[in-house]
């Protein structure tokens, strides 16, 4: 273009472009088709998001004092949202996190960015599951690091690959895990992984951020404690997106006291704040009676979804498709057992109604991949039945099988 | 700090622990103050905010069609919003601008932010207004440019002397400007620098971002068109922070199309999208038919509001302090003609009550300065002649005079 002359260059641009998206743009086209069974987004469940709760907050809260909501406020966020936060995240961490240590972000995705900001320079090596969550290797990728893929398993990052590469010289300045619930993988990271992950990143003095938006959505098992109850050099990114509603834009982030500076600066650089509007409510909200109430209503809503996808996939597909059943999260992570190149299913399958996102995307060389991901979270059981048909039709049908 | 080591420095805290901070830190200090009257902040009236307006919006949508409000949406901003700016923008312009030539943003600040991340690189010249608007000085600097202060005079910056550095070879990539009521000065671009502003980013090749916050709050003379009726080469921010209210994080940014699919990259990257539940709502309340008397009313209070300040200084100080009668805007920047440095009048000024900036902040070197910036936008008229008589004493029985 014209305009665009090599001293004057996109610099952005140039970086973004190199990204995944064709299939991404693929799915973006066909989004807005009423007749298409998605199963490719990362949204909850818009039936679940507590409407009634949200109005009356608003409502109280303008009335009584609406220059809260509506006035410019701190950097670090909503006083009381912080204080509801850090003794949350310090019941999880199982010792105390002051309000100083919590920085509320406008969703965990800014979390990320913020983390990039503060600690990635062009050519900063930083470890990344492989798969990866993609809006996390955007995020990161903004700021040039060279980013290493760390393989996983059925339990999420292989912690003895990583110290390996470790022991052989490698230097990570920052890990990036999903860890529970992980996105596309569903993998939960066990207390072991967590607790060694703690221990090399003392050891070998590199940050762990630990992205953890999916903790809550648990159907099945115990909680664990995050990484961060293991070391000081953990970040972990929290949001309501999941459990509320994504639109609030509302998330949070723990940091080390040598990192809080840095990060609300960086905030207040790039956005000032977060919501006044947003923070009040999303306080009530969680410290509502019905809080404990309305997650367990999700819970048991994504719990019965999982297992009607799995059961649905069971009968189209029998051993042609493999998947370990998600504890948790919104997430379905499975095989083709005949190999099947899911990045080349897409058409076939998007042609017959049914959408995923091929395995190939979360991986930073975009190899041919057996693996997709299917999310259960938004479509009923019958839904979710008929997605499976339309996609044993679609790979029946499929040539390069 | 232990957790610190040279390996493993944190690149943005050194970036940003240079920026200027000393006596903003003195000022928020004394935020919470109430016996304070402070003239200090860039905050609107509270007073102004259309609560009851909002609440009505609110109630409305989140009864008919909540899930817009709360489910993720697009990163480009909601499409009825954006059609409103985009024709409103392209009122201004005097020619159309497309819907997808607007991004809606969380606040103008993300706006300066994202034009960063997309334009400058580290070491790139930039030019800012001198003196210039300090979060523009922040969000720059964290992508590490060349900052380069072109020198203002009562009508804005002075085009002909960037003229000349540009002939003897200055080659900046971007200049940062606000156009309307600029913030710290209260001054207006006339229309014959606007074009030729425009004619010389079109011959040197360089983009103008054009930050116009307080276009909407001209209280005297007709508006002027943006920078961009007279370049392609312009990008504009706006915001409803001070037209409606700064805690919802509304804002936008007009691009040429070039620069679009960049910065919808970047703020996908940055924080996926704007807030779903503010932008129906700003959207209800620009398109609604008590917009345009809400306005008004706006203006002629911080008419009354300038006006008094005015009076207020002229009998305190007489010839001692010197002024430009703002048209627009917020603030009024005064000058102490005996010299007066303003950074070490601050400390006895905030003894004697009375918080407002000293002009050396505003500069890039921070040389002392006899300016300083006093908002009039919060404070009621008896309240601004306290201010003035407060200000009055802390100057006569300040030392260094």
């Amino acid at each position: 273009m014209a305009l665009i002359d090599t001293n004057h260059q996109l610099t952005l641009a140039a970086r973004m472009d190199g990204l995944r998206s064709s299939a991404l743009r693929d799915l973006l086209a066909v989004a807005g088709d009423p007749t298409m069974i998605s199963l490719a987004g990362g949204l909850p469940d818009p039936d679940a998001f507590p409407v009634r709760e949200l109005r009356r907050s608003l409502h109280r809260r303008l009335r009584t004092n609406p220059a809260r909501l509506l006035q410019y406020g701190p950097t670090e966020g909503d006083p009381a949202l912080r204080h509801w936060i850090a003794l949350d995240e310090g019941r999880r961490h199982d010792r105390p996190v002051p309000d100083t240590g919590v920085l509320v972000t406008s969703g965990a995705q800014q979390g990320i960015d913020l983390v990039g900001r503060v600690l990635v320079d062009p050519g900063t090596p930083v470890a990344v599951e492989a798969p990866a969550y993609l809006g996390a290797i955007q995020a990161l990728s903004v700021h040039q690091p060279d980013l290493v893929g760390i393989p996983t398993d059925e339990a999420g990052l292989q912690v003895d690959r990583l110290e390996a590469r470790l022991a052989a010289g490698f230097r990570p300045r920052l890990l990036y895990v999903v860890s529970t619930f992980q996105n596309p993988t569903g993998t939960t990271l066990p207390l072991d992984r967590r607790r060694r992950l703690g221990e090399l990143a003392d050891r070998y003095g590199f940050w762990i951020v630990d992205d953890d938006p999916y903790h809550e959505l648990r159907f099945e098992g115990a909680p664990l404690p995050p990484i961060g109850a293991f070391t000081h050099r953990a970040i972990r990114l929290g949001t309501f997106s999941k459990t509320l509603a994504p639109g609030l834009r509302v998330g949070w982030l723990v940091a080390p006291p040598e990192l809080v500076g840095p990060l609300v600066r960086a905030k207040q650089a790039a956005d000032l704040q977060p919501s006044s509007l947003a923070q009040p409510v999303v306080a009530d909200l969680v410290a509502g009676a019905g809080y404990g109430h309305h997650l367990n209503r999700l819970r048991d809503r994504y719990r019965e979804r999982a297992a009607a996808l799995g059961a649905a996939l069971d009968g189209a597909f029998g051993d042609h498709l493999a998947w370990v059943a998600p504890a948790g999260g919104m997430f379905l992570w499975a095989r083709f057992t005949d190999g099947t190149d899911t990045s080349a299913l897409l058409g076939p399958a998007l042609d017959r109604g049914v959408a995923y996102v091929p395995g190939a995307e979360f991986h930073l060389d975009r190899a041919p991949s057996p693996w997709l991901r299917l999310s259960f979270a938004t479509s009923r059981p019958d839904r979710l039945a008929e997605a499976a048909h339309r996609l044993r039709d679609a790979w029946r049908s499929h040539p390069a099988r």
